[in-house]
């Protein structure tokens, strides 16, 4: 019996995630109602809440899917982009983009969504997000061997939130963004100029 | 007569403008409220939308004046960080940090306003964020003379891109942001990068 009803629970759980999941990809996660997709899953207004606490909570749930599946994808950039440091960033920066583009909505709640005042992320989230700095971490620990593991963490966050900075305005067509016919091009000029200053900035802090 | 009411207008406006500035820098753009703005501004609410058309469009004034003191303070940077292109670079990058952190909400606004669907800025407004740009292509002309203008202004709204991607996940909060007590360090190193890379990819293709 017991099992039965976990079993039920994790069932409309996810049928939950699924469809907040196809409710924010189509109207993104500002028009995201409870209503709409309790009806999309099929279940009563109240099951959201005794399945997910609230809204929130359900919304770092399909974040966390698309979590996984942006991590997967820049996994396997980074096994396909083997070579040199350069070539693996240069891979990760392009499948960054690519998913972004496919993905535009569910990819932007990742950045939107906020918990209410005074809510933190539960760490298993933070977790979820870990991987898009955890990639990084190969290549530029190649490019600048001179850095400590800390001073290299905070050089890929800093990395990271560069390429992602350029992904955003472009998609947010933003008037100071960069069209997206050149995203792809000006991105990798900019992976190119990173990876060759910090080339030249190991090749003089070794001198 | 004429001249009176006209003045009467303009006065309501900058009244208008003053309390809507206020009230975002206090409460965010989300938190913004029609009625908060009229009543802090001593007017009815109709008067809101006899004076600008819609909420929208005060929140465009809000955002040209934010844009006008951060274009004086990157220009005035710009000035002082005469010398290296990389100088006037980083002092320009560090007053960007500096007013982004003093301005939170009201920078914040900047990115994150969006005008209702199909309805488009208009085109007084795109100028007012072209200077974000115009400052950046004197000091980026010099370390890459090889460039064409349109490649410059392209690589000028990445550098921006690149810039403003770190200092927003930071200020954020995000988990994958640089943590606030790194940020003026990490822009710097950013910028750094960015930098040398530039100079070293001129001297490739100069080759």
């Amino acid at each position: 019996m017991g099992n039965t009803r976990d079993e039920k629970r994790a069932a409309l759980r996810s049928r939950l995630i699924e469809a907040a999941e196809d409710q924010i990809a189509r109207h993104g996660i500002g028009g995201l109602k409870a209503r709409a997709v309790t009806t999309q899953a099929g279940c009563a207004l109240g099951a959201l809440y005794t399945a997910f606490e609230d809204l929130d909570m359900l919304i770092l749930h399909v974040n966390a899917r698309t979590l996984e599946r942006l991590g997967s994808a820049l996994k396997s950039a980074l096994g396909e982009g083997q070579g040199t440091p350069a070539q693996a960033l240069q891979a990760m920066a392009r499948a960054y983009v690519d998913f972004a583009c496919a993905n535009r909505a569910l990819w932007i709640a990742l950045f939107e969504h906020r918990l209410p005042e005074g809510v933190e992320t539960p760490d298993w989230h933070k977790q979820d997000h870990a991987v898009l700095i955890e990639v990084l971490i190969g290549p530029l620990s190649q490019l600048r061997p001179d850095l400590a593991q800390e001073a290299l963490v905070l050089r890929a966050r800093t990395t990271f939130a560069a390429v992602h900075g350029v992904v955003l305005l472009a998609l947010q067509g933003r008037f100071v963004g960069v069209p997206m016919a050149q995203l792809h091009a000006e991105v990798a000029a900019l992976v190119e100029t990173m990876t060759r200053g910090s080339e030249r900035g190991q090749a003089e802090t070794a001198r």
